[in-house]
This record gives C-alpha cells, sequence and structure tokens, in this order.
C-alpha cells in the first residue's frame, strides 16, 4: 500500500512536469476525493503552482475548495496573483474571504487587484466581519426580489436565470424594499409561490416580519438558533437593516466543527495555527518550541520545591519514585475536570460565575477518588518499603492532591473563559505547574515532618 | 448574578411544585434557551417528571430536543412510558431513534409500545442502524411520488397536505417506483416543478440517475460528498434499492461536530460515555477512576524504573528535581505529535499505514526541539550546581527523549486505528508510559556513567 501511494504521487508529478494540462485534470478527476487532498499536499510549492496553472479553472476551484482550509491557503500563497484570482472569483462568498483573509495583506491585495471593481469590493466588505460572526459565516448567494414584484415576475426571472442559481441554496427568497436600502420585508417559501396566483403582488405571499440576523451576532447564537427551529437558512441583515446575506445551517455547523478540532490541537499544545506535516519544519518546530518552551520554565519553578527538601530527600530516597507518580496523577485528575468544564462551557451548560457549584461538584468526585487512590498508593509503598508512615505520607499527599486538582482543573477553565484567555489554551500548563507544586510540597513536608518514622 | 441565577431555578420549582400547568408552560417559553437548558438539568428527577408531566406536549417535545443528548436521556429513563411515548412519538425521525438507543432495552420496548404499531416499526427499524452510519442519521420526512405522477398531481398534493409538509425539507422530492418496492428512480427540483408544463409527467421533468447513498456508507463518506458536491440533503436507499430517508448536510455537519467533543472527553480521561455534572456523582466517580486507576498502575510501572538507580540517586540528589521535569516534558512533546496525528487522521490527511513518513516528519521536530529544551535544561543544571556533566547528562536525557516522544507520539494513534483501537483514548496512557520509563532510564544510567564526575 506504501509502495502504490508513492507511485500515485510520482505520477501525479510526472504529470505535473510533461504539462498535459488535459491528462492532468483527467487524472485528479479520476481519483478519490481523498487521495487529491493527500497527493496535493505533499507535492513541493512548485510543483503545487504549475499544477494549478494547468488546470481548468473549474476542476482547480473544486480542489481548492475541497482542501482544508490552512492547505487552501498556502497553495493559494503560491500562485500568481491573476492564477489566484480565478480561482478565488469562482469560490462561494463565504470561502473567498476566508482564503484571502488568511493571507498577508499584501498578497490578498495583489489578487484582489486583479477581479472586476465589483468583485473584489464585495470580498473586501466581507473580510471585514469577524470569521466567528453571522457576516464571516454567510453566503452571500441569495435570491432577493423588491417589494413590487408579481408572483409571475418572481417565476419569470426564476426561469430566465435558471442556469445562474443552480448553485444556490433557493429554500427560500427574500423580500426587499424597492428603494436604494434594500431591507428586508418578507421571506417567501418556494412552495407557497408554487400554489399562489401567478397575477398576486409578493408581499401577499410572503411572511412578514421574518426572523433574521445582524451581522456582528456571534456563531453560539446562531447555533441555538437553529438548534431549537426548523431553519436552513437566516437572513443577515447589517446595522441599517439591509439584507446582506444568508447564513444556513450547515455553515453554523460546519464552523463549530472546525471549532471543536481547534480546541482539540490547542489542549496537545499546538498553539498559534494549525499544524500540517506538509508545513515547513521551522514553523512548525518553532511554533510546538515556543509552547514547550513556557512549560519547561514553569515546571522548573515547580520542581524547585523539590530542591527546598533535598535534605528529607536523601534520607527516604523511595520518595523520589513517588514524586513523578503524584505529578502526574494530579495532572490525570486535573485535567478530566478540564474537558468536563470545557465541554459544559461548549455546551452553555454552565456559566463561567458558577465558580461554587463547580468546587462542590468537583470537590465531591475529588475526595472519592482521592481516598481511592491515595489508598492504592498507600498500599503499594507499604508492600514495598513495609513502612506504613511511608504509605500515610504518599497516601495522604496523593489524596490531598487529587482533590485540590480536581477542583482547581473544574474552575480554571471558568476563570480563564472570564478574563477572555482562551481556557483550551491555557488551562492546562496552569493546572500543571500548580499541582506539581502543591504535590510535591505535600509529599516532602508531610515526609519532613515524619521523618523520624521514615528513616 | 449567581443570585439571579439561583431565584430563577427556585421560581422554576416552584411553578412545578404549584402544579401550574399554563404558567409552567409560559414561564419556560419565556425563558431564554440557553437558560432553559441548564435549569431544567439541575431539576432534581422527581421535579424533572413533574415537569415534563405539566408541560404542553408541543413545548415540551421542543425542549426535549432542544436538550444535549444525556440529558434527554436521563428525562425520557424517569417518565411514565405514556408520558415518554406522546414525546418521542412528535420528535423527527432521526432523534426519537437515537433517544430510545441510549435507553436499556426495557424501557425502549415499554415506551414503543404505547406507540401506533406502524410509528413502533419505524423507530424500530431506523434504531436497527448504527448512530455512525447514513441510515442512523437520516430523517424518515421525507416527499416521494410514485412515477405516474403529472406535475399537476404533485402541486396538488403539495397544496392539500401543506400543513402536514411544514417542518420538512422540501428542496427536493424524489420520485419512486409503483410497485410494492419503493425503488429510487429520480430527484424532483421544487424549482423545475415550478417552470414545468402542469399535465407532464414527473419523469419527464425529474433529474434520472440520481446521486444516492446506501443505508450503512459511514459518516466520514457522507462529510465527503458534501464537502465537494452543493447537494443539501441526500437519498438513502437499503440493500433493496428502496428509498428509506434522506440525510442533510447539517446532520453530517453535527454529527461530526459531536465526534469532536467526545474525542476532546477522551483526551481529558472522561470514558465510557459523556460527562455531565448533573450526572449522579457515584457514576461520574466512577468512570474517571476506572482511568485513574489505570493510569496509577502504569505509572508505578514507569516509577520502578526509579527504585533501581536508587544508590545513584542517593550521591545524585540534584537528579530527584529533574526527573519530574523530563517526565512531564516529554508528555508534552509526544502529546503535540499525537494532537497532530488524531487532526489528520479525522481530516483524511494521512493513511494509518504511513508510519515511515510520520516518523521522518516527528524526528525532525523532535531533533531540533530536544537539542533546544535539552540546551536550556542543561543551562540551567549547570547555573544551579556549577557542574558540567550533570548539564551533559540532563541536557542529553532530555534531547533523546524529545525525539523519542515526537516519533512515538506520531505513530501510535496510527498504530491504534490500525488495531481498531480508539486512538483518541489510548494514545495518553501508552505514550506517558513509555516515555517515562525511558527518560527515567536516560537520566538514570547516564548518571551512573559518570558518576565518579557528579559527586
Amino acid at each position: 500500500m506504501n509502495a502504490a501511494k508513492a507511485d500515485l504521487n510520482k505520477d501525479l508529478e510526472s504529470l505535473i512536469r510533461s504539462g498535459a494540462s488535459n491528462d492532468l485534470t483527467a487524472f485528479i478527476q479520476d481519483l478519490p476525493q481523498v487521495e487529491v487532498i493527500r497527493s496535493i499536499s505533499r507535492l513541493n510549492h512548485e510543483d503545487q503552482t504549475t499544477l494549478f496553472a494547468l488546470l481548468d479553472p473549474p476542476e482547480a476551484r473544486e480542489v481548492i475548495a475541497s482542501l482544508p482550509e490552512p492547505a487552501a491557503v498556502q497553495v493559494v500563497e503560491n500562485l500568481t496573483p491573476a492564477q489566484a484570482g480565478s480561482i478565488v472569483e469562482g469560490l462561494r462568498g463565504d470561502k473567498n474571504a476566508d482564503l484571502l483573509g488568511h493571507l498577508a495583506e499584501a498578497d490578498a491585495t495583489a489578487i484582489l487587484d486583479t477581479l472586476t471593481p465589483t468583485k473584489a469590493q464585495e470580498i473586501r466588505r466581507l473580510m471585514t466581519y469577524p470569521p466567528h460572526s453571522a457576516g464571516g459565516l454567510m453566503i452571500t448567494e441569495f435570491l432577493s426580489f423588491p417589494d413590487h414584484y408579481t408572483v409571475r415576475d418572481v417565476l419569470e426571472d426564476l426561469y430566465l436565470k435558471g442556469d445562474a442559481y443552480s448553485d444556490y441554496n433557493i429554500q427560500y427568497a427574500y423580500v426587499v424594499s424597492s428603494g436604494t436600502k434594500k431591507k428586508l420585508i418578507g421571506v417567501l417559501r418556494l412552495r407557497d409561490l408554487l400554489l399562489a396566483l401567478r397575477g398576486r403582488n409578493i408581499t401577499e405571499v410572503m411572511i412578514t416580519q421574518p426572523i433574521f440576523v445582524n451581522v456582528q451576532e456571534p456563531a453560539e447564537f446562531l447555533k441555538r438558533l437553529f438548534d431549537t427551529h426548523n431553519f436552513l437558512g437566516l437572513p443577515v441583515v447589517d446595522v441599517q437593516g439591509e439584507l446582506v446575506g444568508v447564513v444556513t445551517r450547515a455553515s453554523v455547523e460546519r464552523h463549530m466543527a472546525k471549532q471543536s478540532g481547534q480546541v482539540l490541537l490547542k489542549i496537545g499544545g499546538i498553539v498559534g495555527g494549525e499544524e500540517f506535516r506538509t508545513m515547513p519544519l521551522a514553523r512548525r518546530s518553532s511554533r510546538r518550541l515556543s509552547w514547550l518552551s513556557l512549560n519547561v520554565v514553569l515546571n522548573i519553578i515547580a520542581a524547585s520545591i523539590i530542591a527546598l527538601y533535598q535534605d528529607t530527600l536523601v534520607q527516604v530516597i523511595a520518595l523520589a519514585v513517588f514524586l513523578p507518580i503524584i505529578s502526574d496523577m494530579s495532572g490525570c485528575s486535573g485535567n478530566q475536570a478540564i474537558a468536563v468544564s470545557l465541554r459544559e462551557l461548549t455546551l452553555g451548560l454552565i456559566n463561567p460565575r458558577e465558580l461554587r457549584r463547580v468546587i462542590l461538584k468537583e470537590s465531591a468526585v475529588g475526595i472519592v477518588n482521592g481516598i481511592a487512590l491515595g489508598a492504592l498508593l498507600a498500599g503499594v509503598s507499604i508492600l514495598w518499603k513495609g513502612n506504613p508512615f511511608l504509605g500515610l505520607v504518599v497516601g495522604s499527599a496523593m489524596a490531598l492532591n487529587t482533590i485540590l486538582s480536581a477542583c482547581l482543573g473544574g474552575v480554571i477553565p471558568l476563570i480563564l473563559k472570564r478574563r477572555k484567555i482562551d481556557p483550551a489554551l491555557a488551562s492546562g500548563p496552569i493546572l500543571t505547574t500548580v499541582t506539581d507544586m502543591c504535590g510535591f510540597f505535600l509529599v516532602l513536608s508531610l515526609a519532613t515532618l515524619f521523618l523520624g518514622r521514615l528513616t
């Protein structure tokens, strides 16, 4: 299988280098989607650029649209502005703004300059909305008709421009005011048009006072609306009440999925943007290292507690075995509580101010699990060294630190959220530093207290 | 704000206990969705049951539909079968099967027995499909018409049953064969109906050879189809080619988001199902503990390496400070690689067999970051103790273990995926056990080697 994959990439490379445009387009069309993504992301920059210059523009667009965003950005970065422009122009309204938003400003401007002024202006406007808002998520391909239209006018328009609308989601059409400001005044359901007399004015058929959202509404708000109502799409209006786009249920769901994926990376310590193994080594390495360097410093601070108790440690060297265990287990207990808090925050089941509730709930779990883990560790240490006081020291330190970790892990994400610091990013390092320090302190100070009984 | 929340829950409780059905329905309708979810999940079981008995059935259904799945299951578990039946009956086809699938079999049967045989049979059939398949994700509310219908017949049906269809997603209608087996033969776009002559047969207007999916196709396959095509929904057929449902883009996106959320919990060590703080203590505590117990055993095994080198440790007690640092930092480096692999697996950017590629890519990052972290730690130790050999031992152990962690973290998820073990669940514990053992061994065996220079 590895050999087959290698062949596939070699075939693609040789086709690119031969410059056979038609063969290349056919080859890409025949490949399963997942292989296209895999193969293209593994080409070197030069081959990528040549590939997109050779591919049929519609095929090139489809490929770009199917790549994960960071990969798509990387490809577009390496094309000439004219090549990039012809691809970007044909992408859906939300995708092209997303893509250009990730480029350096000079690159984005160069590409926009190759487009028609109207299209460029439209994309520029979309780029001003935050990606997490209704404005950032909406599409601009929607149907709207002025309020003086009749049902017949609408049907004729649909008939005449049917081809242009073929990609549109035309479950609904919108009725806007006829003036210069196209204010949203109603929603037309396609199925109501089917049943209406053709001579009637569309304002008689439309749903009045339609539900709409403002451009600046955040994705969570939209998610809740779609969760509780059966809409497929909602009209988006700007501050003047003018209809500017439609946000679909699917694009909100996709955005939330992307968010979860990014939380996953952040918790794993991949920060400063997504990482793919096709990225250059320097970028991957330096981003990871910035995170690791911070952690090593925090670790050194925590471990310096151990240095304060060197005399105790020399006399009861067995403690050195238990220090990493207590550090690691506290991390585990705390991370469980962090995971539950992050999840409850995402689902809106908890308010960031409810620290007391979380502490109550977590301390209950912490006490039960702390006693269990403490007893287990005490048992192991007594079996090993035959000294019940060693068991007492190690076991009670483990128990107390488990309770502390559960409570801290539960509240840290809430506190960070309130202070507008990303909880997925910062909760882990803060937790482990504090619980390590407390764990080391508990074991070693208890041991110092019982030193006579331990030696 | 905490006080206001407490009041809100007290108001809800007193309304429930007063038994004022109308006031209660009005109260729930006035609350923002997010408060409804929060308040209801915090009621005790008895109050929850009374609440759903008192609420208007449509309102009760809407509330159940908006709760996160585990919370909804918990509520339904505590209702009488008749109460639960009246709620479940009105839920959308995919939601009711999902909900009943999470109950104990006896409970689900009791509820199904209260429904009409046809409805019960339909839900039973849906419950046979895995939740991750097209069958598990599809809705059964769709429009289909036999192939002898004319455009006029369809329009009349839409007109007459308009109200019954009001919740349907009727962007498309499906044309099926007239026999006993309703085989899918075409797709009708609503907008084509608008423009067609009313006397024509729908087979002349429909799209022939429509794209469809089989009930057993997994969610990833559907996700890729929706990513590369502009469909809003796809017809689902069973093994006999009969049309049984429609899977929408939105439900696939929602399913993928749910999956990511669950990966998040598993990585945090929340296993055996989702956890919410409203669940009983015994369940929360025992699930977390089963995970922690496994980890503490693995930790003890890893730390036993330290016990083998007690003589070295007593002579160079400073090493005890560095053991937890090396253990923790290797965990960090490895988790970064795990996060990238999990992400690349989810996005289909990597094949689980490509171990060599991952090792190459990760070892490059590991070497760069290992040297940097090793040098940092060596510097700190030399500053502290003034002994360059201590720096050499600590620094090179850190460097080597970082390279190892990055490679292991990269490949463990791939190996687990191939062996059909959930990589989100098992990668972390396996990684830390191995890297801890290697880290402790490296520091302590190098220290033993240079013992003369360290004391």
